[in-house]
């Protein structure tokens, strides 16, 4: 194994991990004062108690991979953000560098954002199939820009069963010219038209500076593909596609983004235009989200894509493309994240109600399991994804940081005081302390999950309007350069008229860091005049640094 | 594109295809006289219909891929199977030898088993995840039986980013070498046992000989992996996951498959123990329908993958891995299809009823199309996966044959007449001509939904018996090495005792073409005593041809 053995991400990045307070006596004391002690276990109880129930030293590496405390996302929102992945068991490095595994509970919310899209894109007409990721290499090298923009980022088999290969074959960095090679063979005539396909698949780019979820060697994502017998077509696919990535980030993860289209300078390689959600990061970086390419006849026509029209005439087809990637869950971390670790939208949360029992005694237990399970059951049957943990290794106050880190929406909370007046306590995720605690909530079944769900609902409300009101205030309307410079150096987003050549972005972009994130959709009214030349110009353009 | 672009299969294996007499006449011809024909269309009509409303000799070339016949299965079984997948429009070839592209007609059929196993992975207490796909060469030379299999059909990325690597990095052809990495950091004490994951996922093996879904370069497939603390633990997990298979095959696939253990010779590389689902194909050649491993320590060994048990002592621990592929739906075309094309069985058809409207008049049109689209509204509402098939370019002939061609197993036609009468025909995909017709059957939604429901139902069953029948008709108890040559060479399943060795088993294979497909579960009672050698032998094994 050796060197390829690498430390795990939250040692790698916190080498004074060790050095730190145990998080499970420190937070739990905490914890305990403003909920759980406050009703019968003081936070002494839970001390004592998490000291006699934790493994003794020699297994003090925990059972979990729970470690605790992260960098404050104040302090470094890099070594935060790493630290929650490898806290909230997100995702771990592979061996290769660059590489990426994502584990249970972070995959568990890429299966969210697919059950999601999923559907949507069956109700708006596309089917799912699979097209091999290997591609020869010399499709690759058919569309001019597409080849300029991908070929500094292939993985090339060039071996194939103990054989060297006559052609290098290129592992999928997206499938435009698979696509296109198999389109040539299914289309004939405009009744074949719309061709409308997705695949949800690996691909595989390059790249130098990995981060988990945000830029990684392989990644999963969905690639739309559709093709189309006239431009307007094609066009109205593409904004289709955008929204529908749209209403995904506003109404599932409860995240704002701006839809508009990019600059010439950052199209996609081999579209004629592309559209874009972007999102604002806790730290004001942009994450580019999701995009919809218009490839217009870029790709068919290198293919020789075409079909018979009514008239009989040979026509290239219109394209589009676009995709949303497992980038989308780094962007769910950034948004909503806070000191506590990761904070999820109920609607896209694996589990959206913790249960932590607590007692001391056998016969507390007794009452208290099955007060439990037999709310677990309520929970399920309503269809609320629910979980207990009953673990006997850690403290109620252990349990209580460990589920915070991890996002959980809500928290129910079951002592032998709840048993016997027949209600709970009920904490949200999102409002630290007793402000975000409401005491003696029924078990009564109707009475209980009708509380559960309209707070799932305030939660997941509450989350985009946070992120709303975040990104509002972070994006300064500019009219000139200076101003501009000021706000990216302020690490706000700057949105200002913009009719100027791809020469003055190229200098926005060395002297600010700041790209063209994108022309919104929406866009002020009135007269405008480009900040940089004092040209008259159509639109505002966004600028911010980017992932 | 020159000489990567491929003609299709049908093209590639019937090349005097458009010598034939196109089937949409011929055909529509003898399903009508026996169908539609005797409610009102001649097949004079028909015909007449079809050349009216076919596309000009130009565009001769189909706008679906469907071309009608196929070579009959029992004239050549392989150009019939390769024909079906052409013409149900399941598979095509990729651009690189031996791939494969799944069309939406063919994925569907996967995504219907990924629906049903995933969930029952879940129920049995497994997550999903996802490892990265690039494995260090390094890696796969660990465990040595692994290597010694796998080596040859190895894919290697040697060039990323333009530069050569300095390692070759392996293209997964399965994953216990990468998961048992990431579990030496996951595992540390008995508290974090069992582990039990799965992930859905591509995997590339470097086939000489492929067969589209049978066996590709690549294909997809789901790898279960789990680790236990002993190995009572493991052998049970290998035993329960073998079990879903069976399920799976059984309940939902109607395939019979014959559920075993592996030999010594074909037991997985690397484990202690592989349990088989086998499946008889039409041919009645065999199908490894899916294998599940005890892996014991071997790769647990190979990468120090260990545990503190509850005595504070490091052990190994114990594993699994199981998985089934795309490979199944090759299963299912070789188990149910027919002359006529393909035959799902409803639980898995992703379309369970195919209703086709028939008119001549605009009058007739409008009565029809209403009748039908309140009938698919009732279907859907039931849960029914039913689709109208409202194409004006083609006569109702052709369509009957082209979703018969696809395997759908009801068939719904309505007609101006059947309006009238508020009742439709309801035809059996499995029960050719009027024996497989329901006529008159109530468009009142209880009625027709009741009917539908029961019907499925009954296909469901009817292909289990079907194919238990003629599975067990073509295995034969044998008791001399001279009857088993004579059941394989007519071209049947031998089953007898065995307790020979790895030396008589290759004697067998070479002198028959046979391998041990396992020796099944379900054992006759009482003393054996081994075909080959005499000597007493514990159990019955099954030899076969297989795929």
């Amino acid at each position: 194994m050796g060197a390829l053995r690498l430390p795990s991400l939250a040692l790698l990045l916190s080498p004074c991990k060790s050095l730190r307070l145990r998080p499970s006596t420190l937070k739990a004391a905490a914890t305990v004062s403003g909920g759980a002690g406050s009703r019968g276990l003081s936070s002494q109880s839970l001390a004592k108690e998490e000291s006699s129930l934790s493994p003794p030293s020699a297994d003090r590496k925990p059972s979990s991979s729970y470690e605790g405390s992260v960098t404050p996302r104040s302090v470094d929102f890099n070594a935060w953000y790493l630290d929650v992945i490898a806290s909230a068991e997100l995702a771990d490095y592979g061996p290769v560098r660059g590489t990426m595994v994502i584990r249970p509970y972070g995959y568990a919310i890429w299966e969210a954002i697919q059950e999601y899209l999923n559907v949507k894109f069956k109700e708006t007409g596309h089917s799912n199939m699979y097209f091999p990721q290997f591609i020869p290499y010399s499709f690759i090298e058919k569309e001019a820009s597409h080849v300029e923009g991908f070929s500094p980022e292939l993985a090339l088999v060039t071996i194939g069963g103990g054989k060297e290969l006559e052609e290098k074959l290129v592992v999928r960095p997206t499938s435009e010219t698979i696509v296109n090679h198999m389109f040539t063979q299914w289309i004939h005539s405009y009744r074949d038209l719309p061709l409308m396909i997705n695949q949800w698949a690996n691909v595989t780019r390059w790249e130098m500076r990995t981060k988990p979820f945000v830029r990684t060697l392989e990644f999963l994502w969905q690639e739309g593909h559709t093709a189309h017998a006239t431009l307007e077509e094609a066009e109205k696919e593409a904004l289709q596609m955008i929204d529908v990535y749209k209403k995904f980030a506003y109404e599932q993860a409860a995240i704002p983004v701006i839809v508009g289209r990019k600059s010439r300078a950052e199209t996609f390689a081999g579209a004629i235009r592309t559209y874009t959600i972007e999102a604002m990061m806790g730290d004001r970086k942009a994450l580019q989200a999701g995009t919809s390419h218009n490839l217009g006849q870029n790709f068919s026509r290198a293919f020789g894509t075409q079909f018979t029209d009514e008239n009989g005439q040979r026509q290239h087809v219109w394209q589009t493309s676009w995709a949303v990637s497992t980038r989308f869950v780094g962007g769910i971390i950034m948004t909503h994240g806070d000191d506590a670790g990761l904070m999820l939208p109920p609607r896209i949360a694996p589990i959206q109600v913790i249960v932590v029992p607590i007692w001391k005694t056998a016969d507390e237990k007794n009452g208290v399991m099955n007060a439990v399970s037999s709310l677990k059951e309520v929970l399920h049957k309503a269809e609320i994804r629910v979980k207990i943990d009953d673990t006997e290794q850690r403290t109620p106050g252990w349990k209580f940081n460990f589920w915070e880190m991890k996002g959980v929406p809500l928290r129910i909370e079951v002592g032998p005081r709840d048993v016997a007046n027949k209600s709970v306590v009920v904490s949200r995720r999102d409002i630290p302390g007793k402000p975000g605690k409401d005491f003696g909530i029924s078990m009564e079944p109707s009475v209980l999950v009708t509380h559960i769900k309209s707070r799932l609902e305030e939660i997941q409300t509450s989350l985009l309007q946070r992120a709303i009101s975040f990104r509002d205030s972070n994006i300064v309307d500019v009219n000139s350069y200076n101003e501009l410079k000021e706000a990216i150096a302020g690490g706000k987003w700057a949105r200002g008229p913009w009719s100027a050549g791809d020469a003055e972005e190229v200098k926005v972009k060395e002297e600010t860091g700041a790209t063209i994130r994108c022309f919104p959709f929406e866009q002020p009214q009135g007269q405008k005049k480009c900040f940089m030349t004092g040209n008259p110009a159509d639109e505002v353009a966004i600028f911010a640094k980017s992932y």
